[in-house]
């Protein structure tokens, strides 16, 4: 939900003159993502997005993340793919920010995912995995062990407003994922933030992946913890083993799961359920009253990661 | 800036399904409007609007919203028309909420308003009252006198807050334009709220006006004086008389202003900058801090009435 950045229509005009899309047509900002001002742009040669990143992406980020969409889209993933000017250019700049033009996915988030949306998103993810293999750029996953330190800290003081005793477990949680967390499991692009608003579908059918500001180098297999999460829990919270099973069976067609992976899945369940926890504590906590944008319940996950720290092993998915 | 209402897919897809209108292919949200909740549909067959009526907006004020704009795209006027599911309906309803398909209008809203805007507003706004003419419902302007009374009762005890002395000289303005108020103007369907932001342009180009949400029976050069505020005053708050004339001038082509209204102008400008004070102000006092929607600075209004206040005649507009 949001623009946060009016773009006069003066502006607009000489920076879509800079490119070959032709006249614009319309111009609207639309509500989607919370971070970046976003555009929904008709010229008289097509639809695009325009995007104007806002404070909270780092300008020396987006080398990563407009080269990887260009990659990804290059090897044919159906994804968002960033225009180039005449002058060869992706990444410029509007009004006063760094800005992307990017080409328009057709397609509908699934607001009730089913178990077909899961099936689909399987292998699209394994889709997405192999075509990352070879992209040349390297981001730390900031949202990591190193990562839900500092935001533990930074919610220290204030968790049990949430819940009584929820400091000193998710202190004693972190703990536990640092000492435990994998060494060796096979490293890649991933996309870090895989949840159904980033997935759309056409008549069932997966259209395409889009957001890719929060993907960075990390493991694999994390891409599917966060999905388990993400994807697999009914609104009751109560965990849809079939969904599993149906979103890992179709990536394992694409891309074999090792067995390293697949023992490690629990923990890295737990860990992305952390991950979550954390920043939608941490925004839980820092939004002022009556916000801009509504933050999300921290509830949620704190359920979710309940759920994984009961799972003995990978069976309590359903998989094997 | 709003989408209140989530729309799932399945609604979605049985809503589209009950009109002749293709397969839906994407449907964002669009951070435009601070009453409704409006999507931009794309389908196999065409762009739409699809709104969704939120708590502000009377329930029994649609049929005369949603008639006018088919009245006024049946003459030919170039504004959002409501479609008509295959049972002949246009409001219809949708999670809940009464709901409408409109046509899609392209074209962008000038940000910063020229000589030549104004130029092209005052051919489209006589245009507009022309073919408004035979609109067969009527629908009383609460925003009018007796609308400001209440307003001022609801705002006097913190006017003061904005500025001191504001609540004194507000009730007396008010008595002022009550006792003086035109009655025998000629009454019509208005729009009531033609700002910038509901005129479209293609090439500086008018393409069409929308949000006929305020639309209501009253006089018409009471449109005038609300595009005079709108329209004719620099950022810096000083009156452009070159834009007053260009908008007048090619208003007249269109459509006659008789003696009367052009004396009533001074008022009638006292009354719309009064008008839209006055709902800023209350806004203003009502939003809870930092609010989902920010509200506009009643301080611009004020000084608009200063300069109204200040005219001796028409001949202060640079108009004759």
């Amino acid at each position: 939900m949001a623009v946060y950045t009016e773009v006069p229509d003066g502006d607009l005009a000489q920076f879509i003159a800079e490119y070959d899309i032709g006249e614009p047509v319309s111009c609207k900002g639309i509500a989607e993502g919370v971070e970046n001002s976003n555009y929904l742009l008709k010229t008289t040669k097509g639809t695009f997005i325009l995007t104007l990143y806002e404070k909270r992406v780092k300008l020396e980020d987006l080398p990563f993340f407009i080269g990887l969409m260009q990659h990804l889209a290059g090897k044919g993933l159906n994804c968002p793919t960033p225009i180039a000017d005449r002058q060869g250019q992706a990444l410029k700049t509007l009004c006063g920010r760094p800005a992307a033009l990017i080409s328009f996915l057709e397609g509908m988030w699934p607001r009730r995912p089913t178990e077909k949306h899961c099936q689909a998103l399987g292998a699209a993810l394994a889709d997405f995995h192999l075509k990352g293999r070879d992209f040349a750029l390297r981001r730390p996953n900031n949202l990591s062990v190193e990562g839900w330190r500092q935001l533990i800290a930074a919610t220290a003081d204030r968790a049990d407003e949430v819940e009584a005793g929820l400091g000193a477990k998710l202190a004693k949680e972190f703990a536990y994922l640092e000492a435990h967390w994998p060494k060796d499991l096979e490293s890649g692009v991933i996309h870090a933030d895989l949840f159904p608003d980033n997935v759309f579908f056409l008549n069932d059918k997966l259209s395409g992946i889009i957001d890719f500001y929060f993907a960075c180098t990390d493991f694999l297999a994390y891409d599917l913890a966060v999905c388990l999460n993400a994807w697999c829990f009914q609104p009751d919270m109560s965990f849809n083993v079939t969904k599993a099973k149906l979103m890992f069976e179709s990536y394992r067609r694409v891309r074999p799961i090792p067995e390293a992976e697949m023992q490690a899945m629990p923990l890295l369940a737990r860990g992305a359920a952390l991950r979550f926890l954390l920043t939608r504590l941490y925004d839980w906590l820092n939004h002022p009253p009556g916000a801009f944008v509504k933050p999300k319940d921290p509830m949620e996950y704190i359920r979710k990661l309940r759920f994984h720290q009961a799972a003995r092993d990978i069976g309590a998915y359903g998989l094997k």
